[in-house]
């Protein structure tokens, strides 16, 4: 993968951001290798991802910052620099379904996901052989009823020594507190088990079979307070039909949630989801 | 159309009803075209449809009952026969959009749907034009607050003169009562414009641009007294962006009821649905 | 739909392109709607589509080419600008087969499709009365092994006189030749009915009922000289099974050539496609 | 998964097959669990599988044949008789890619698939860790231009010292010989990364790529002697644009050669795919 800078802003909508985006790239010999914007009419948001070259580039990306400044400020931007030569760290958080484990860290060492795993969490033992043959640390918490709090100051401070900028919920099957969510705002990447808004909460092959449904599907979302219900990344669906039965739609569904869910990683890892309001624009 | 004769049953579970079934046609010289069967465990119910080539049969369908019926009995069958050469009445009711009446007039006119329209009832009279170029009769019930009861009066005299086995709901935007519902159970089809169970009620496109999906939905289903939750007969998806206004949801979205309403009605036409509890088996 | 402009560009890749397009426009105080680009390696060719405002634009639309020509000749550009409030004019080519004649008719109608129809030309009588019913001009030129060229000429006479920005061959059965499809270079627009390059030439369906395969399709593609070959601009697939007779198949691929012929119309009509070498961007 | 016992029959289309089967299994007290036929009408053949509980069979199933041989004889029926409880012994090909060959793995590991992995098959030692992870044994047989003989020798020794039932060439990189071929018909499936008939031979994603489709596909079939002709079991197809590069192409193939392959080789396993001419019927 070619090296390159990714840009990413949000301002109020109005005349001139792109110019004078394009031109701040172009005066300081970035080569802008591919731009996308959106502007959403409703909030008067405008949003872009611009991704350059930055080999040529004359300033020192550590002080991207201090020279992009007038630009920003003029327009009110919000904005982020990702470079792909610093591969975020993505801690994985799991129960006793490897399915989606086993897809990252199959992805991961063939190099699809550009990113360091530095830790697995799990309140299971079992994953551990998996762990070691990828040769990824793998901490178990356990959790009980009783230990929920401490657990969680536990998961907390292996995530601080490790250090994470994105927390990836493989099938991890408990609830996170209200107050870990808010430590990790548009950083917690959750796979549901279907087609939300549809079957939120518990057993949501279930409550398919039960209604009828004729496709099944499973949801990537960033983790918010309310359960199931944060800014979607990514879905898909599945064609079933009466011959399947609940263990059928638990089966087809583990190759939804992989895919699904390792598209939402990696396009987290490459920078090309941007949350506004309770929505995400996939760039 | 090969000329057909399609059986179809619905019974406990139990051994040898297949057996039973298949020798029967086969003794009375029909050739079975198409067998399809389902068990379910659940309700313990056994669903089954039978193709057979009347040609040869050996016995006036006309007195099919009476000789199925030892069989019938030896297994509580519910049972019925349909042959296509007894073209089903469909009654189409619409209101102003026309895409899905637009799509099932022209399937009918090139033969996809081999069923007879003698009329199209609707609430206003903007489709007289395209119902006049098929040649097909069309009643314009109009429909007030006030007038409601009459209204469906009118429509049930209107359904009664003309005869109809089945009544497509075409997007047609007048909440029919439960008095009404009752009298064609499993008779009328709906088409909704969502992926079901997402998005009951009003407005779903715009409940799924501001719920921010990535999939929008169409879903077409038998009408039962509670809105929207009748059994499934057939649902698809097509995939949304951020690029998406509102607008543009309701436009593809148009693409989806059309063939998502066709699907269903054309299956109900050759007796390929068959409801159990609140689902359906799809043969 | 509101007025916009839509800058179409393509040129050798090399810095500074982005910022110069989206300098001019605002230094002409334009405001971007929407922009995309895509540089391709291989060929070393950047393409770009800008859809601007042009509501307080500086410049008055009819000079935008004097105005924009030291860019571009900077840039070595070759460039377009599309206004939608100037409707391209589409005439549509049909024998007997009436499915994708209707369906972009209908879009036609609904304002699906922002473009103007002068003329349907046909070598058969059958669809005057559909073209009626739309209040389309219908023109039969009749075609037999005798009188090939002279028809043509009449077909070129025609356009001329209602003249076409682009001829959509809505299931047109005869091939026409290398020096009419060279008139139009990237302006005809066909619809095969398989999933190219599987299947070329005549009777796509029955080759892939033949073959077995899993999946039918439908190819919209710019006409070349050479038989289905040209640049796709649209594909789409179903799935199929060992039920489908070669009926079954025609019959469901009718409803993929609408879906499949009709989006790359539409993208078409909206400059949304960017042909390079023998393949399209579509922006 | 329950145990059941399946019956595979093809034979010349006429009256009374099904009710000849279905009352053969019921006198013996057999319980239908399910039934699919299929009549092909160009070669007059029809072809049914029978899955039926076994627990109150009357039979020893070890004499199935010989008490159902006047029911074949009557019928000219081409019979096999499979049982749940018998896992079909699978042997897996693999060169340096390891995507099927994981997906595989994992899948029989989770139950997915209800087969025995005696051995993996490699011309590369790449894959030893793997499979020692899920502890099957792995042997190497290296090819070069001049041992090509010797070593089909040496691989067809260790199929019949491990014996089995369907050879799975999982991203095999040998052309096998047709000598080879021919002593396992419908016993080898093969993963090809195109959407066959496109793109037969040798590097499919550049010829996509090339092409400029806009999906791509993969497609699981049984080997003959014609490269990538054979039978077609499933296929399935991804969207791709302009935006792929053929690394791009080459990555998102790689989750559909997984999932198709997989299909291909849970539907062969569970008897679910009889071929007939060179084509699949998938039950």
């Amino acid at each position: 993968m070619k090296h390159s800078a990714i840009l990413l802003v949000a301002c109020p909508d109005r005349k001139g951001e792109v110019a004078s985006i394009a031109d701040f790239v172009y005066r300081h010999n970035g080569n802008i290798l591919h731009a996308d914007e959106h502007a959403d009419e409703e909030s008067g948001l405008f949003l872009m991802r611009v991704e350059f070259d930055p080999k040529d580039f004359a300033l020192d990306l550590a002080d991207f910052g201090k020279h992009f400044a007038p630009v920003a400020e003029n327009f009110q931007m919000k904005w982020r620099l990702a470079q792909s030569s610093q591969r975020p760290r993505m801690i994985i958080f799991v129960s006793k379904y490897d399915h989606c484990l086993i897809d990252l860290l199959y992805r991961h060492q063939s190099g699809e996901l550009a990113c360091d795993i530095p830790l697995i969490i799990s309140n299971h033992p079992d994953n551990q052989p998996l762990a070691d043959f990828y040769k990824i640390p793998y901490a178990v918490v356990a959790i009980t009823k009783d230990n929920k709090n401490q657990a969680e100051e536990r998961i907390q401070a292996l995530i601080t020594e490790h250090t994470a900028d994105v927390i990836v919920l493989a099938r991890y099957m408990q609830i996170l507190s209200n107050n870990f969510v808010n430590r990790y705002p548009q950083r917690i990447i959750n796979i549901h088990h279907s087609f939300l808004p549809a079957f939120v909460g518990a057993r949501p092959y279930h409550q398919a079979f039960e209604r009828g449904v004729k496709l099944i599907g499973a949801t990537s979302h960033y983790v918010t307070e309310v359960l199931d219900d944060g800014p979607i990344i990514e879905q898909d669906v599945v064609r079933v039909s009466h011959r399947d039965t609940v263990e059928d739609l638990i089966r087809r569904g583990r190759d939804l949630e992989k895919v699904v869910l390792s598209r939402a990683v990696r396009l987290h890892i490459e920078s090309r989801v941007l949350v506004y309001g309770n929505k995400t624009v996939v760039f």
